[in-house]
Parts: C-alpha cells; sequence; structure tokens
C-alpha cells in the first residue's frame, strides 16, 4: 500500500438535483459521509449540486471546511461552499484541478463526468477509492481493473472498493500511515 | 445513428516507442490507418510518438495533412506534423482540445490517457470508434458499454466498434452520411 | 464607482528571493498589506514566493485565511496557504483562475507575469487598485490609462489608484458599499 | 538582434464587425497584411472577426494556409481558416495557446484582449512586431517599452515596431536569418 500524507480530500460523483433520482437513493449516504469527511480533512468538490452538495452539507453540518471547483465563473456554487475557485474551464477541464488539489478521491455513482475524475485521479497518481454500491461509473469501473486495483498496465496508484463510510474512513487513514 | 459533416478525424492510442512493445505489434495496422484516412480527411493526433506517429507517418506517406495537439510547449512534436498546436496544457487537459477539434475519433490500443480520452470524446458528443483487437482500454472499454454502445446513461453519442481498418472507413462513411 | 460584495481579495506582484531586489525594498509595505487585509478579507496569491509570500505572512500573522493558486502541481507553495490550489497549468494560465476567483485585486510592483495578471483581472471585470510606488508594472500602466481609469475604450471595472496601505483599505470598502 | 526559424507568424488585434469602427478604418491594410504573410508563412489567428477575419481573407487571397484558435467551441470560426481548433477555453486563456504555436507575433490594434496577447507573446518568449499607427492597445504599449524595446526588466525577447507592412515583412526576414 501506498503510503502518503492525506489533508484534502475530494468527493466527485453524480450531479443533478438532490431530490430526484439517482441522487436521492443515495442521499443519507453522501450526508453521512460528508459528516464524517469533515471531522477529519478539508473536503474538494466541484461545487455544484448532487453528490458534491449533499456531502458538502454534511461537511458543514460537523463543522468542517468545504472547497469548490467550479466550472466556468463559478455560477452555480452549493451554499455549502467555504472557498469557491472559478477555474474558467468547462466542467471536464476542471476536474483536473479538483483531482490535482488532493490527496485522495472518493467516488459516489456518477456519470460520464465522474469516469473522467476517477481516470484523471489515478493519471495524476492520487488513489481512488470506489463507494460501491452507489451505482453508476463508481461500480462500473470496479469491472475493468487490472489485478483488482489498477486502471492500466503502468500500475500508477491503487484504486480501492469501500462497502461503506466507515470503510471509506479506514481505508484513508490507511494510505495516510 | 447520428450522421454529421466528417472533415477531421482524431486519432489516439498508445504513446511509446514505435519499436518496442505494445506498440511495434500494431505498427502496420497503424500505418494502414494513417493510409486510408489520410487520403479522405485531416489527421489529428496528439503530436507525441506511438500509434501518433506510426498514424501520422502512414498520413503523410499518401499525401495528407496531420495536426498535433501537443502538451506544453510542443518539444516533442512527431516530424509528420503539418501544424503544431503548443497547447501549454498537460497530457491529460490537453486531450480535451484535441477532442473537441474533431468530427469524429478513432482508438487503438492505449492506457490510462487513451481511457481519458475516450471518455472526454464522449462527453463532448463526439463519436468514438473502437479499433478492436488493439489492446489496452480500446478493447477494455468495450466490456462496460451501456446497450453495446454508450459510455452513460445520458447516451450522448454513439460508440462504434471496428474490426479492421476497412470497417473504420465505412464506419466513418456511414456517419458523415 | 462600481459596487460590489467583497470577500475574497487578490493580491499580485513581484515573485523571486523576499530578501533580494526588488522585493525587499517593499517588504515592510507587503506585511502591513498582509495584515490590514487579512483582518477583513480572504486573501489570494499566486502561492508562491517574493509579494506573495510577504502578504500570505502578514494575512497569518492576524490569523486571516490564505489561498494559493499555484501553476503547474503546486511544488513551490509557500508555507502560508491554508488551501493550495494544484491548477497544472503554466504561469500566466493560472493566472486567470486567480483573478476569476476574487472580488478585487491589488497590484504590488511586478514585472511581466503581473502586467499579464492586471489586464486578466480588468478583463474579467475585476477592480484592480494599483498600489503605487511599488514600481514595476504597477506604477507603468498607471502611464496608459484611459481617462485615467480604464485599460480599453470599452471601460470593463475601473482601476483604481492607492498612495498607501490605508487608501487601498479604504477603497476597498467604497468598492464593496 | 534574437534570431530563429519562423514559420508560423500569429496575427492579433481588434476583434468586431469588419465594416465598423474601429475595424473598417484598417481594412485595407489587414487584406494587405494578409496577403504579405500569406505568400511566406502559415498565420494562424484568434480565428474570429475584425482584425482576424480580414487578415485570413487576404491569406487565403494569395493560396495560403490559416489556423485559427478558437475559444469555446470554436462557434464563431470565420470562413478563412484552413484548421479550426477549438480550445474549450474562453477568449483570453486560449490566446496563450495561439502565441505558443507562433514564431512571432504581429498586432494591429486591439482592446483589452490584444493587450493580454502582446504579453502573453512576450511572457513566452515569441518577438511581437507592432504595427504602428492602427490604434489600440498596438499603440499604447509603445509608450511603456523599457529601452525602446522591451516589456519588462527581464528583456526576454525584443518588440519592434514596423510602421507599415513592408516594414512587418523586412522585420520577420531580419528575425528569421
Amino acid at each position: 500500500m501506498d503510503t502518503r500524507q492525506v489533508k484534502n480530500v475530494g468527493v466527485i460523483g453524480y450531479s443533478g438535483n438532490p431530490k430526484e433520482t439517482p441522487v436521492k437513493e443515495i442521499a443519507e449516504l453522501c450526508l453521512k459521509l460528508g459528516e464524517e469527511l469533515g471531522k477529519r480533512y478539508n473536503v474538494f468538490t466541484g461545487g455544484r449540486d448532487g453528490v458534491m452538495e449533499l456531502v458538502s452539507k454534511g461537511v458543514k453540518s460537523v463543522g468542517g471546511f468545504c472547497v469548490g471547483v467550479l466550472p466556468w465563473e463559478g455560477e452555480d456554487s452549493n451554499e455549502y461552499n467555504d472557498v469557491v475557485i472559478k477555474t474558467g474551464l468547462d466542467f471536464q477541464m476542471r476536474s483536473f484541478i479538483l483531482v490535482k488539489s488532493v490527496d485522495a478521491v472518493i467516488s459516489v455513482g456518477g456519470e460520464i463526468g465522474t469516469a473522467i475524475e476517477i481516470l484523471a485521479a489515478y493519471a495524476n497518481k492520487k488513489p481512488v477509492i470506489l463507494l460501491r454500491g452507489t451505482g453508476g461509473w463508481t461500480d462500473r469501473i470496479a469491472d475493468v481493473l487490472i489485478d483488482g486495483k489498477y486502471l492500466d498496465n503502468r500500475k500508477l496508484v491503487e484504486v480501492y472498493q469501500a462497502m461503506s463510510v466507515e470503510d471509506v474512513v479506514e481505508i484513508l487513514e490507511r494510505i495516510a500511515k
């Protein structure tokens, strides 16, 4: 296992209205994830709606700290960001700034933008923790891991699989050891 | 089938020394792909070595036209580029400019950078043609297609599978119809 | 006068060793600027050495909050940044993210990178306060202002001139009114 | 004098309707500039209207070759571009890709975007030729040159002043020697 200092953690996942499918099914899980991360780390997200908003709400409920790395001029920042970075870049290009700025990335469900973020994290040698059972690319990418933990033959960094929020916390602690 | 004007085609795939594995196994195929594309389209690549260099060599052997969209200051441009775009961006961020600038993308083998380009093309609604049998992410991504042709539930654009260079040409003609 | 909410303030200026000319001549001024800004606003800088480091040191000495928006992978972050954004972009391109993310920009001395940041702020409609007497482009740009306060004929936003740190604070308060 | 291979030349300047002030006053000059450059070099512009469009029209009238480096998704490409690069970046950030991709830059009039491009070229060590008498930042920047030819104390590269299109051609030939 790869070990490193972990201070800043990124969370990626579904965008969209938190009260509609598919985000509403995992709303409780996202809030809880935010609470547990918010007690321990600075939390970076893409700063918008969906998983980003719910996790950030959880972070703030425990007095944690949120950084939102937003596309364009930051117009659609959610209300939980302590710092808003307005990248001027489109949805996908801005994701590279998000993953570069953190020590590890947690993935929750997600469509194509999330898939790009998972791969971007790996290409930038940031450990990725897949929160299994959340659907979308978080579950789909698990099917194509090489040796169960790499995203290409260069084996740049490990991809981890967590079955619960407790698992996520434990894996982050192991990475940081 | 999605139809559109096709004038500029991007090719993505393995980087690395063209005389070493895994690129040398598909060297002939890349040259042939370059020849067939070079007779019909402007060919855009990432401008460097590996598949990019071999395809571009094929393009120039038939008098075609190559655009290389390079990372950083373009230091590692291959010798076949007619136009070199120096993006100042890293390997992955520059890939978004490549896929945005073309009408369709052909994928040949490839590690994590290629995986990001496949997803970037799809996210930018550019049809992707997987040249099957070339290994790496080109074959791996085929295992996670939704309904055999989409990369997420939004079904933004089709992903095609070609078994040969002839197939690639035929699919491009169908897309352009 | 243009009025707006001011919560996040950017400071731009000379990079380089804070103990060498030209930065050492304005070291006291930078510390004081940091202190006054740190009591009132979140302070964003380019996160590196020179004016950025001295101002950030001043901000932290009063318990303020610093965000560093760094080029590349953030390798040369100074020790005063609470949040480090690693943009993956070169020195100049990353400056656009800095100016987009703040409500106003204060300029102190500076070579070509600072000149680009002054213009970038104006192009993004962010008020710029020139701290006069600090040399470099901060003083030089004052000579080409249109009607004493604009940087082009579109008159996108005002450029202000401050003669002291007190002046800077007062102008920021006027802008925020 | 700095000498280098010159094959790709960038032209920057006023955007806007070519039939309206201020572009219409310099329309003939732009066409002529395009013709002379088009006989000798590949011409790169920002790909849009104004000076970009008129120069490109001149380039094509003599059978030359134009590359347009466009913001966003390239929607507002003029009709004279042989190659269109869609950068996904905003107006100013995309300018850095334009200046990095050429060997020298010629400036014609221009508002804030042109000013940023002049400074971006200099910061990237690309010689800049100011076509004097065309107004805007092309004339304004001449007033703040250090030793009549530099844009900061680092003296990264020379800024030249041309009084006519013939002068521009001659300076380019001297640079390329």
